[in-house]
């Protein structure tokens, strides 16, 4: 993503060698730990891609492919998923209230979507949706919130127990900034895992312990590997404050059991470390035989209480059968700090104002969608359960497709919207990649979007076990286009091991 | 806003009493720049007020007065100002392009609302509002934002030099985090400043380095106060990275000369220090004699280009005459840097995704209003007038209303939405404070909110000249409620003078 400081060193003073006085910024004067921070989900294949899909647009026909097929990113909407009409008739209502007793808005609105509007409203103090809200989110919005919590766990949950956030990236930033001060500080993380705790953890300056999923059980969470890795960092004098578990995976798809859950928990409680659970992906598991369980549910059925253990709970608007990335909306449920700590987090959440008001609203909406009997309630279900259901096909079509390819082998995806397959190269490949000075997976992935204009995220951006290598695939495109995908990719993953055949 | 040390001991190993095994987080396990950050805005007087609303709802008739009334925070729509009729439509057609075609849509949205939206949607691929965009934000609003600053400033903005942000506050966190990575690092700040910049530059670990406005000279920007104060800091073994400039001044109201802009040019590019300019203010000038001009303006009309200096103007969706505080839309227009230092820009954006949608679609309405012989252009103009002629006349009110009380000067608020009376306290406040242990403008505003339920803000919070006092009064709550503020602010302060008189 950057070049070698001694590349931007020559760049930098380029483009400062007008000026006499050696008096402009460089490179040098920039945080370390900016410049160490990798991000690979927009790296140098997006950059590619960006690049290929301009060059198809001005030349077309200058490639053997006619468009990019982008299976990088969990962004639904910007492969034409439909959003949620419900929720864009609220959201529009309550951008515009004064339209919401007008004759001709019965005529473009449900019913029980301008109900859910003025509900709304009053509960917004002046029904200003252009105010700000109370740093933690619109009391109402949170009571609604923790309603739903409560529905989906069967646990009491406290609306002031929850902090809307703008998506869930900014409440993981917040509790790094909060646990992180050193690099003695480490926080343990899956790998594979998102590259925004990686980021995160780099940019707060603290360091990322990593505890290995077993890909060979399905992207198991198995104990032993935990408490290896946790003495292993205690030795290195690290103090290890939190452990990061994603459920269901990204960008490995497997669902957690709740036995295995409980482990985790106990695990997180004797050893005295945060539990930050992200678990945007709680709308999207597949597997007939899995379910989603939430940490806090677990933690709480256990019969542990708010002094027993903190828990940290991610959800996103982003994610689910809804996908709205855009409206930046999520929320983070905070259970088991001291009163002090729990003002320090306010107080962070106050130096950010407030979450945006559209996404507040809408992450209200996500955790209490329209119940039966609702006018809106089977068209809802009805969109609901085609996107979900078109997923689940997608998602096996695709892990059909790669696991017929030799030197590919790929788990299930039980949840979320990503395949994570693993590519045996042969070691031809591999010094191929050297040669290139590319890791191979991120070689694999180039030479596949050249061919093809299939987009997919090289493993190493993930972290994965040294020497093994992936690529992350979404199951997001349209669903006819994912025969394309399928033949596509086999088409050059034939030509690509027979070229590189030992 | 946080209790000592000792004290959050004492109630975090309390709350942890449960626990045989000493596993709890506690204080002592939090990132002590978290700890040291203050953030006055929000902070204590806020939460009385809040306490006090309480009581007047559940105890009518229970204090002296019947509301609070909110002077403390620059959030207008909180205090009924009315969001602007043209956005919300746009708003609201965004949010829900399916009934722009409808019959119904033409009888409830101006002809020029309908249609800025579909030109809107337009821009963003797949028309998809609902989709993460590019990092920096959608690039046909990008486009438009850069027209608006070119017809403003009568130079060429670049859309690519744009960074779409959820508010301006984002964007001075980013610069901070690219910028800081030592307490040997500063940020030369005005002193009184706004305490997002104290609270950012804590978190990120640099030292902020004051130069006072002469409040004698109406919060005059005085060259040799900066050079004073860069040597001062250098002699300290701290190397000065940026320099920021709040024009219109937040809490200071004062609007900089465009002499006065060059000087600070001068001055950056001379030291090589970045030039962060807070420029949300931009659409609020009451002075007649008074402009606004952007700083990259300055910057160009001096001949300086992309080479010269390194310039990043923040503005924000929530000021000017629309206030749209809850929306979270802003950008940042980054010049002056070299590609890799703008890559590394890039990728900070990237690990937050994308600002809001809704919030980006705002800041390009707001850098590109309606235009004579647009359909709305009269009804725009006219709910843009009131406000800012009504905003003027509060701010005159007040402004004499504190002019006119013994042991209070105020200088006149030429823009922003505060002013920022000085208090000449008698002695004998100030020992009652200290017995109180509590700085002397936070103990007048206690005891102001408790008597008035006028909440403004302790000078102490924004910083100030050691031994003066003052607090910050937003010019906000609606016209008619003008002279009861300053009528219970007469009353309470010629009781306090009175009381404490030497």
């Amino acid at each position: 993503m950057y070049k070698s400081s001694f590349d931007i060193d020559l760049v930098c003073n380029h483009f400062n060698s007008s000026d006499s006085i050696m008096s402009f910024v460089t490179i040098d004067d920039i945080n370390p730990k900016v410049l160490k921070c990798e991000y690979a989900v927009r790296g140098e294949i997006v950059s590619l891609a960006q690049r290929l899909q301009q060059d198809l647009q001005e030349n077309p026909g200058s490639h053997s492919f006619d468009e990019i097929l982008y299976c990088n990113i969990g962004n639904p909407q910007f492969l034409n998923q439909r959003p949620i009409t419900f929720f864009r008739e609220v959201l529009a209502l309550c951008d515009h209230p004064a339209i919401l007793n007008k004759s001709e808005t019965q005529g473009l609105f449900s019913a029980d979507a301008i109900r859910r509007a003025s509900e709304i409203l009053d509960q917004i103090p002046g029904r200003a949706t252009g105010a700000y809200s109370h740093s933690q989110g619109i009391k109402g919005l949170r009571d609604t919130i923790a309603a739903g919590i409560e529905a989906r766990d069967n646990f009491p949950a406290d609306p002031n127990d929850i902090f809307l956030t703008d998506g869930a990236s900014p409440g993981v930033h917040m509790m790094m900034q909060l646990l992180l001060s050193s690099e003695n500080n480490g926080i343990l993380c899956p790998i594979p895992q998102y590259p925004l705790y990686s980021a995160s953890i780099t940019l707060h300056g603290g360091t990322l312990v990593p505890y290995y999923l077993d890909e060979a059980t399905g992207w198991g969470l198995e104990m032993s590997e935990l408490k290896k890795q946790l003495e292993d960092a205690k030795s290195k004098g690290i103090t290890v404050k939190a452990l990061v578990v994603i459920n269901p995976g990204n960008p490995t798809g497997q669902v957690l059991s709740e036995d295995n859950q409980r482990d985790i928990v106990d695990f997180c409680k004797s050893e005295g470390l945060v539990l930050l659970a992200d678990e945007v992906y709680q709308g999207n598991v597949y597997a007939a035989e899995k379910k989603f369980h939430s940490i806090k549910k677990v933690v709480r059925s256990m019969g542990y209480g708010e002094t027993d253990i903190s828990v940290v709970s991610f959800q996103s608007v982003s994610k689910g059968y809804h996908g709205e990335c855009g409206k930046r909306g999520g929320y983070m449920e905070v259970t088991g700090f001291c009163p002090e700590i729990r003002e320090q987090i306010y107080k962070l959440a106050s130096v950010n104002l407030c979450a945006n008001i559209s996404g507040q609203i809408l992450a209200s909406l996500v955790m209490y969608p329209p119940k039966p009997g609702d006018e809106s309630y089977e068209s809802y279900n009805a969109e609901k359960e085609e996107i979900l259901s078109s997923l689940a096909r997608r998602a096996k079509t695709l892990e059909d497709g790669f696991n017929s390819l030799e030197g590919i082998t790929c788990n299930k995806a039980e949840g979320a919207m990503y395949l994570f397959p693993q590519l045996h190269l042969p070691q031809k490949a591999i010094d191929a990649a050297q040669a290139a000075k590319s890791a191979p997976d991120l070689f694999y992935a180039r030479r596949l979007l050249d061919a093809t204009g299939v987009v997919v995220v090289p493993g190493s951006g993930f972290r994965q076990v040294p020497g093994t290598w992936h690529f992350r695939c979404t199951i997001l495109p349209p669903e006819d286009k994912i025969p394309a995908v399928v033949n596509r990719l086999t088409e050059f993953h034939k030509a690509f091991m027979e070229e590189f055949r030992d």
